[in-house]
């Protein structure tokens, strides 16, 4: 692996027990039966684990929306043209999509990232970053090189950096690229082995037909480059997408600050398995939020151990449904710090608090 | 039926077909793939149909927490001692139960309604419509008598056409009663025909043979009462509750007023099947929030023909899943007010919405 990459995630450290054993004991005192708040438990748990602290607050949210096209659209994998791509990214610069309108409504900045669309871009608020113009073809070679592999994760732990400077404590991960879903079921495939038609799915709205093809596409593409499983950075380059490398190095970037990461959906999950695949402790820094529609993403986030708070069959990506998961993990932080104990409030236990 | 319940449910209208039909097809429009935005999208549609609006907005939403005690408690069907109802009482008056924390979360305000609680209590913040000192023991015989039955109904109508008037656009329902999972239970298995061991979980916390025992006072309390699957007034008076049949009325009041109810967990769910038993178009007006853990919600949720957007294990009651609910409609209706159309960020179709 690459030296950089190597020496950064070397920087990662398990979460804090003891901070995660103080929030525990202090949850088990709150006015609610033992366990009924369920995720919100867990999550507060983690929090305090991932922060050191038992009642952490986090002011100022981020999503980061990495953007970038795929050669592989060549092969009529997505039911959009390539083009939408750096249409959209002009749309998350005026505030009009979805993300934004949810990121207003969660108080989370939102900074997107061009790690590589296939046309030029200008914005002042685009953060221009292009490894490359697009990925190529994997259907026929690999989509990138393996220096072009390890320049997206650097890009990403570099974005991070740059936020945490600025004060950033949780990031939500968001993306945007026309045949990203075809470029993170070959990731998901090569890492785990899942077989194709389990994991690809209709993307923005593919018919059967067009389905049947997407997944020859990608049953090609893997045999064509034979990813080697043991090497995420191979799986990366040959299968993978500049935007999904960069989003794994968004969530190392994140972990190894002590940053809780909310994954979004189909496309930032893929790019946490690569992620953990690096660095298996950076798992502990991600926080599910949706089980999205798109075929494939449950099952991913069962590899990836993480269980989902949202089940609204949202299959629009773009940071959307981590950007809602911020409400869920405020009010996991608000609990911790608000709620009254059966002590303070006088109130009397159960048999799961005293002996019978 | 008691005449002023018919009388005023006769006045809850069908949705506005033409106001979800203009919703829809705004979105149709709007910067996302085709149905891509999933439950937000059904919701926004549910939202216009209820409101008359094409973009509805709810400034002030207002949580409803009825709170009544069981006579059945006596048969040790529940974790927590009968004294725990009142205590929580006090604790959402005083501000720091769960549901206090995410009702200031999502700017909600919370009115707490003694409706049968067993002991006396007083508080300037307390609405005291004590119909009864509890239920009686339904293991017994009837729970109440039918005119207290529709008082109920009547009490929690009567404490939504006062919210109205302040200008409360959106509810929530709430509720604390110690025992209060036994009775919707009944009340499910009653209206439904469910097995009891499908409908009966562990509530607040009980042990697999206190399960077992709670399983049996159900299926006695079914038994001895044979309440009348016909007559919703009959399943409620025999084997329901107070702030079963108070919540209820809060559904049919919201429904009659256009507004729409944000169903919590298990016993609000109960309270819907009721609602809907009374009158069957009081159903469109409601929308789920989670699924608990309670055993039985799911089905419950089934029966009501609801789809959870929230999967949080939890199982707290209060209204704590509702409230998290309102943060899912605020995002559905700033969608539809917010985001960018196709043609105003001048996007490109994808094959779904043109034509190949």
């Amino acid at each position: 692996m690459n030296e950089l990459v190597k020496q950064y995630v070397e920087r990662i450290q398990p979460l804090d027990e003891a901070a995660s054993q103080e929030a525990a004991a202090h949850i088990a005192n709150l006015t609610v039966p033992p366990g009924s708040l369920g995720k919100l438990e867990s999550l507060a748990i983690q929090l305090a684990g991932i922060t050191g602290e038992t009642k952490p607050l986090f002011e100022r949210k981020e999503v980061i929306i990495m953007a970038a096209d795929h050669g592989v659209c060549e092969e009529g994998v997505s039911a959009f043209p390539q083009e939408v791509t750096p249409q959209m990214i002009l749309n998350f610069l005026a505030g009009g999509a979805a993300v934004n309108v949810l990121s207003r409504l969660a108080g989370a900045d939102i900074v997107c990232v061009d790690i590589g669309v296939k046309s030029d871009l200008a914005h002042p608020q685009l953060v221009s970053r292009k490894v490359q113009y697009g990925t190529a073809n994997m259907a026929k070679g690999p989509a990138m090189t393996r220096e072009e592999a390890e320049q997206s994760i650097l890009i990403g732990i570099a974005v991070v950096e740059e936020a945490v400077a600025q004060g950033v404590r949780i990031f939500v991960t968001g993306e945007m690229g026309i045949g990203n879903t075809t470029a993170s079921s070959a990731v998901m495939c090569a890492l785990t082995g899942t077989p194709v038609k389990e994991a690809a799915g209709r993307g923005t709205g593919l018919t059967d037909e067009r389905l049947l093809h997407k997944i020859g596409v990608i049953e090609k593409a893997l045999a064509v480059n034979a990813p080697d499983a043991a090497d995420p950075i191979d799986v990366l380059a040959k299968v993978g997408g500049l935007e999904i490398g960069g989003l794994a190095g968004v969530i190392l970037g994140a972990a190894a600050h002590r940053c809780p990461v909310v994954i979004d959906g189909f496309i930032s999950s893929a790019a946490a398995l690569l992620a953990r695949a690096i660095c298996p402790l950076a798992a502990e820094y991600m926080i599910a939020s949706h089980a999205s529609h798109e075929q494939g993403h449950r099952l991913l986030l069962q590899e990836l151990g993480l269980a989902p708070m949202l089940d609204l069959d949202m299959r629009i990506g773009e940071g959307t449904g981590g950007v809602l998961g911020l409400t869920l993990v405020d009010a996991a932080c608000r609990i911790v710090r608000e709620m009254a104990t059966f002590e303070s409030a006088g109130i009397s236990g159960g048999e799961a608090v005293t002996s019978e």
